[in-house]
């Protein structure tokens, strides 16, 4: 017998959960698949800047009052080269803040309204394939932890399961997207210190890039640009601080343990359809972006303010026209964001093969946003947010 | 017997004139030299975008009134791109403007203020080498029209003859500068036709960048993006108008009988250096810049501006501090200006080989730059030109 729901969502990460919860406030019921476990899901460490838009629809909506009262509100960053800071004053320039917030701590929060109001959420759940997208009742068949086949039958089936969506060909077919693949990746510690900055400093230096940041009083999360076939232990301690002191120059770092380290690949991904009938793509599960610009999980919330909206329209009123756009308009975010995330890159990261040209250039083009008003208020725009439509 | 003066000057282009127009009205006597004859000069037709700074110190030192009134003010541009365009409004987001007024009618202005005043303007006297630029007293050597050597003593000796220039060598050596050269290059044709459009249209078109622009009342200034291989003699005159219209869909453009067609190359260099000893380099003997910023003429204007300070504190003053800070002074609006023209090109041209992702990347930076005040204004402030230093 299969399961019988309004909206069939896959993944329970940001994406899926927040959609389940804001259908959930239309009275549109709804089921939530994920292949991991609770504990796997409230665990694993992710980066943590939401825009300001994204913090307003968590805690308007009731899903996190947490992010107001345990995150941190930053209201600038320091854009660091030719050994100085420059700070960019998001309240000053556009009124706007973001928040240092752990994606994992936004996740318990999803996790934990949903299951207070007794909605069905079920981990250890794996999607295996969708089935009927082009017709009025799409198929979910999965497995669950015990081996068994669990199909979950809805009005629209949602593929929120990440950059390695299962459901991703079902609306791409075999051709998928548009593709960029970065010639540089980022290298991670998290280390036992208290802050070196209150803001977040990011650093172009003669050796590359560097981005100094934290996830909580006493633990500090650091990335260095590294080449993508660095292997995480291949550095010692020592080694490690004194990369990073080296790239930013005129800063003094607190140092401590290191406890975590890992490197990030770089990549920008984005679908070229966002639906197809009634299987719709959210999230990662679209597109992916370099995390320079801090858009991945705040991309997610947009695409899931845009979906809600389309699926209000279409299962409460039984209009089609915004669930038909629903592709083209969240794309049009994406790209900006996509945009946005190039442009801290490649302004921020030095380019393996770089001319002298183009690291001149690339100072000057530093120097044009920081000395500018209207350059710093453009730079503020992308990196806090644009208005979410709503 | 060599000739004496405080200032040789080589080159009687924008920036040679009117550093010699700039230094007499400080009472710093000058010689200027250029190989050209006043008919050539004054006939060569180049573009004319003059940011406001420049109108403002050409019509306030004097050099020129008639840009005021025979220029056209320009309060704004239009981008276009998928199928629409969207007017960047100067004066509304920095209060700025520009003026068309062709380069030509500015060095006619200058070359009349320069004789008008008497003062030493030799045409058809070929520099063929400066010396003693250690020296207190370098000297240009060079020959006249009759073959007959000139030599010119100064305190300073400037390089103000374009990008080949016969002085820099003198004060790069043989490394020069940074070098940036595009895969593609402007097909240009001047037109017998009214204005298609009161403001330029700079157009990103799936088949690759137009720009619209005007030379007169009757005249049409028109480019497309070409390869750089490309024959200017290739194209019917109904196949150039059916490419045209092909690259700004949706504009009705006036077409009329095509007098004159050129390639124009891109390419992008900054000398390292500016200035050795008593040798100073101005304009496009020190850089050159891709035409999509129309920042060419007006980078030497700014030159100028900031050697003429340097030179007066220097000859009047005994003040060495300015002189010895002019080439680091003068590089950093310089990449300013690569940073914007780059970006000018970057965003609006078709990169041969470009992916996918770039192209729709490029369409999102576009919209976020339309769609934003702060990046129209950003965007704005580059093309009305920074302040100058004064």
């Amino acid at each position: 017998m299969p399961v019988r729901t309004r909206v069939a969502v896959i993944g329970a990460g940001p994406a899926g959960l927040l959609l389940s919860h804001l259908l959930g406030r239309h009275g549109i019921e709804s089921v939530v698949v994920d292949s991991r476990s609770r504990v796997e899901i409230e665990t694993t460490i992710r980066a943590g800047i939401l825009e300001q838009g994204t913090v307003e629809i968590l805690s308007g909506s009731g899903a996190s009052d947490r992010v107001l009262t345990a995150g941190h509100r930053h209201e600038g960053i320091e854009l660091r080269f030719d050994g100085e800071g420059h700070r960019i004053d998001f309240t000053g320039s556009v009124g706007r803040a973001v928040w240092l917030y752990p994606q994992h701590e936004v996740l318990k929060d999803l996790i934990a309204a949903r299951l207070t109001a007794g909605q069905d959420l079920r981990f250890g759940v794996t999607a295996e394939r969708v089935e009927g997208a082009e017709t009025d009742r799409p198929r979910v068949l999965a497995r669950d932890a015990g081996g068994h086949t669990v199909e979950i039958e809805a009005d629209v089936v949602v593929g929120a399961d990440g950059s390695r969506s299962v459901v991703r060909e079902t609306v791409t077919g075999a051709y998928g997207g548009s593709f960029r693949e970065y010639p540089f990746a980022w290298f991670g510690i998290l280390c036992e210190a208290p802050p070196s900055s209150e803001e977040l400093i990011y650093s172009n230096s003669p050796d590359g890039f560097a981005l100094i940041s934290r996830r909580g009083p006493g633990v500090q999360r650091m990335y260095f640009q590294c080449d993508p076939g660095t292997d995480a232990e291949a550095y010692t301690e020592e080694r490690l601080w004194e990369i990073l002191r080296s790239r930013v120059p005129g800063v003094t770092l607190n140092e401590g343990p290191v406890f975590q380290r890992d490197v990030l690949r770089f990549r920008s991904f984005v679908a070229h359809e966002m639906r197809r009938g009634r299987v719709v793509l959210v999230g990662d599960a679209a597109h992916t972006v370099p995390p320079t610009g801090a858009k991945g999980m705040n991309l997610a919330v947009a695409d899931v303010v845009v979906l809600t909206e389309a699926l209000r329209a279409l299962l409460l009123d039984g209009d089609e026209s915004l669930f038909g756009a629903f592709s083209d308009t969240a794309r049009q975010r994406v790209w900006k964001a996509q945009h946005f995330s190039w442009w801290m890159t490649s302004m921020l990261h030095r380019q393996p093969g770089a001319s002298d040209f183009d690291h001149w250039r690339q100072l000057g083009e530093l120097r044009s946003v920081v000395e500018s008003a209207a350059g710093r208020a453009y730079l503020a725009e992308g990196y806090t947010g644009w208005p979410l439509a709503r």
